[in-house]
């Protein structure tokens, strides 16, 4: 990052990409790090990274005990902007959670960003092995059952883009991972309005999804259900969890024409 | 913020400031604005506001039309840093689930931060009257029970500091706003481990929670159940509520401690 500072265009405020790099080089297994961990994980100097770090301080987004610093939870205002602001992740929610407590799955609604789909609601249900996404949460896209809605739903230029320009990479035997086939399977999710995933992304995870979309058809979200191959078969998925998720699909859709534009 | 230039101390990084309040500027009621609005809502000038807004669009925070400015869900990954950084929200939520679900209630896990307290997990049971609340969302701490467990947990310095500096407004006419009065209800709910809130942040909201403590004792979060007062009486919420609730953060500290540390 730091040395292609000739390739930006003349607006570039590069001391916002390395602020947001410092605040971004914090994960779930480095939640304190030093001022040289900072500068490496980052690609800055040491004496750029304090002086970010220090800022940060100041703006009350890091707290350091003089060694060590973390993030503190008002980096949370920074995507409390996004999910505040876009509206669908507040009023899918009680949807998702009255789902979640109908097929005793969890249920989620993703977006699309690039390639991949970020988590931006959900509703767990309880289990030792419920498997733990937070909002935020991003997967590739290719590789899951509201990634192939999403993808489906796309403009066919920027489908076509996604296709010609986008690794594939192979998460588990099932991932497809060749541009032909995902467009075949494509054509076929949008064809029968849902996608269902079979361990794909994970082994042992099977998930339904059904498109979210807003007045004009456009596909905006996507919601699913998650579940493992041992509880549900493909047949089950379809014949148990494919309706109550497009009944809150729909739902989720109402109240969005209600609430927005 | 832009007239402030020459009170910075000699590190600071002001253009980092200036991006992190463009990003804040979008909110529930302004998901889209355009340069002007921004640069209004910022104190910015049209060509600072534009150099940020072009910069976040090239790192993918924001998108345009052209005319109107959104955040993208990248946005996320600013909030997600810490989210996962902190451990504590992904190992309370099925706790706060399983809680939620046994008692009909939404229950949910805040921190403190300032004179604020802010979510970081939550679990909403599915209601025509749930509170609309998204992780990152913060009340003043003075008024809710989650934050008068996160006070009465300070180190005393801290809590005489807190009570001296910090204005405690008037929510509702329930609201403890002298700092005297304040301090004895501290008092009582640090001796008796739990607070039990009654209308003080809204009308017809009541709450009940305890803190979460870590290994050395510290209280590093609270756990609450917010209910109506429709639904219960203070009784019926401390010997109905407050059992489980005492369960959920016992079973929570004991993940922490297994997990963290």
């Amino acid at each position: 990052m730091a040395t292609e500072d000739t390739a930006r265009p003349e607006h570039y405020v590069q001391s916002l990409e390395r602020g947001l790099a410092v605040i971004t080089c914090f994960d779930a297994d480095h939640p304190e790090l030093t001022l040289s961990e900072v500068a490496r994980r980052t690609g800055l100097t040491r004496a750029a990274a304090r002086r970010f770090l220090l800022t940060l301080t100041d703006l009350g987004y890091v707290r350091t005990d003089g060694r060590q610093f973390s993030l503190t939870p008002r980096v949370l205002d920074l995507g409390y902007s996004y999910l505040s602001g876009s509206g669908l992740p507040e009023l899918a929610q009680p949807h998702l959670e009255q789902l979640a407590g109908r097929v005793h799955e969890s249920s989620s609604v993703s977006v699309l960003d690039g390639a991949d789909i970020v988590y931006v609601a959900r509703a767990a249900v309880s289990r030792i092995m419920t498997v733990r996404i937070d909002i935020g949460t991003r997967f590739p896209a290719h590789a899951t059952s509201m990634g192939h809605v999403l993808l489906a739903g796309l403009p066919a230029r920027e489908l076509d883009a996604y296709l010609a320009d986008t690794p594939l990479p192979r998460l588990t035997e099932h991932t497809v991972v060749d541009p032909d086939l995902l467009r075949a399977e494509l054509n076929t999710v949008r064809a029968q309005g849902f996608s269902i995933v079979d361990r794909e992304l994970e082994a042992g995870l099977r998930s339904a999804a059904v498109p979210v979309r807003d007045r004009t058809g456009a596909v905006v979200a996507a919601v699913n259900i998650a579940t493992q191959a041992v509880r549900h078969t493909l047949k089950s998925i379809r014949a148990e969890l494919l309706p109550p998720l497009r009944e809150a699909a729909t739902r989720i859709e109402q109240d969005l024409a209600r609430t927005i534009g």
